[in-house]
């Protein structure tokens, strides 16, 4: 075999053999821990955001809490079009909420181009000041992707039934094209200005993928996805592509371009292995919600995880879903050193 | 090839030839109706659902309005444990909230066996009234699947991760198989009453299965559901068996007994089939959101369906979900028409 990837992260990212299996965990940054609540106080979490002091320690708090193999950016998937003036507030407790939701080709106007630099020189300040602290620890930076930007942009807010998306993709097909081009373009932006302030991996977040069907989701959102897949590939970093309820889309997701594929606790890993074939890592899957169940319990699922996994390179460990707001972080931190200690998809020694 | 049943959604549940596709929709009766909506008014939907006069009105209208194939009673899931004493409102635009949620052994004892002739007199009194009223047309009665109902009556209400009810079937599962035990013997005596009393089909909605793993779902939810399903097989009716997100349980959900399982929109039926084998029928699985779509849309999208389900015996056309409450009522005139024009699944003529 051959020599171990110096990050474990990274190598797992490129299906390549590892010191040990990588564990993180989505929405590690914020939300759940303590240290997060004492620093954030009651403001906007766009305000937190906004301050690089406050997010580059709040994207450090994990790292150091957990022992985790990497970094997330603390940041939130409308960011982007926030920047740019769409109007977005991120209500508590509700989730981001749209002044105006996107409706009519005169609202393109409403997303003009991204310049991260100008934009966003809050967030890649913190980019700056999170590698800078890091050492070796890679950084991931993120995205929505184009479907799931869209899917609040044009409901106005978190949807469970994804009404007024669907009507519009299927309704009114060019200006859904165009919509995800303004979106494919900006994302690519920030995508590839992260990189160029020192993230070292990248994920592309369609978290509400799932709500389409096989069709939908090949004729109206992979298309987007993997547009930013190819305009990000030169960048030599690996791309993870997520999304929850996505066990009919994996062989999709598969062919997007993405180096992982994120996986949700309804597939075992074993299966979605069969569903993406072998040229892609995947990412996963623990149910979120074992967190909270007995300790025993929570080690059993954290196995289970591990062997469906197997021993073949290419397994990054994760929750199948975000870190839930009320979780123990003492679980969490159970989860890492377990994975640590037993993880052996294409660990070497 | 035989002579058509003579209902065309009983003979579709046994997969037999029939005249037409059979269609109706889950939320039929209620919530998106004008009638509905101004013969009750602004009182609780529980009280609707207790006054006999109103609820089998209630259940009439969609059939008079859109010539579906069968009724479904206008009821609630949490109407038995409602009955026994349990403690639930349905809380409008929230759903079915305890007042005290289930969460040790002692509140076993809050759900003692249900009489359905002293507990639900109302219920049977409308089977009654309805099944007077409808001549040819099939009564389907219903009752929630015990993981589905245990996910109310743990979580306390509605919920989108459950994590209580997933520490409580994994960390405490003698509580757990006693939780289901009790569940299991109420809906046998519900379904059981309503055939007495004239419904000569049953549906068992495990509307949140979907947010199980194939594991946890073999082991917690369906033997539950397979008692169900063993203990109703006498009847001589059809019994359907529902959930959502449930592409990866359909193989075992085939296995518990029903003679129909519906899937939602995110499995093609043809793909379903394949799951599912040949020996129980489908029902399915338009998206509900098509109905906000341009009306060329929603054609499109029910012979896309039409197209999945093929020619072999064995469809029932339904929504993959519920109806919506701001669904247009011509919208879903428009899909009953359309699928007694097209559907060709083992129709003869």
């Amino acid at each position: 075999m051959p020599t171990p990837a110096e990050s474990p992260f990274l190598g797992a990212c490129r299906s390549l053999p590892v010191d040990r299996t990588p564990v993180w965990f989505m929405r590690q940054a914020g939300r759940s821990l303590p240290e997060y609540r004492a620093l954030r106080g009651s403001g906007s979490i766009l305000e937190a955001i906004a301050d690089p002091e406050i997010a580059a320690e709040v994207t450090m708090q994990p790292v150091r809490r957990y022992g985790v193999d990497a970094a997330i950016l603390f940041s939130d998937i409308v960011v982007p079009v926030h920047a740019v003036g769409f109007g977005v507030d991120v209500v508590p407790g509700r989730g981001p909420v749209m002044a105006t939701p996107f409706s009519t080709t005169s609202d393109l106007a409403r997303l003009p181009d991204l310049d991260p630099e100008r934009h966003l020189p809050y967030v890649l300040d913190t980019v700056d000041r999170v590698v800078a602290q890091l050492g070796d620890t890679p950084l991931i930076g993120f995205c929505g992707a184009p479907f799931t930007v869209a899917s609040y942009l044009v409901e106005g807010g978190p949807s469970r039934e994804f009404t007024k998306v669907k009507a519009l993709m299927h309704g009114q097909p060019d200006l859904w094209v165009s919509l995800m081009e303004r979106l494919v373009a900006s994302s690519v932006a920030f995508l590839r200005a992260q990189v160029a302030h020192g993230a070292t991996a990248l994920q592309v977040f369609d978290s509400w993928a799932g709500s389409l069907s096989p069709s939908e989701y090949e004729c109206f959102a992979l298309p987007a996805t993997a547009a930013i897949m190819a305009a990000t590939a030169d960048l030599g970093v690996p791309r993870i592509l997520f999304g929850v309820g996505t066990g009919e889309l994996l062989s999709l997701m598969a062919t997007s371009g993405a180096d992982v594929v994120g996986v949700d606790w309804r597939v075992p890993l074993d299966e979605a292995r069969r569903r993406v074939g072998p040229a892609v890592a995947l990412q996963g899957n623990l149910d979120p919600a074992l967190t909270f169940a007995p300790r025993e319990v929570l080690a059993a699922g954290v196995r289970r995880v591990l062997d469906a996994a197997g021993t073949a390179p290419g397994h990054i460990f994760n929750l199948g879903h975000g870190v839930l707001p009320t979780t123990d972080p003492d679980a969490l931190k159970m989860v890492v050193d377990l994975v640590h200690a037993e993880g052996r998809a294409g660990v070497s020694k």
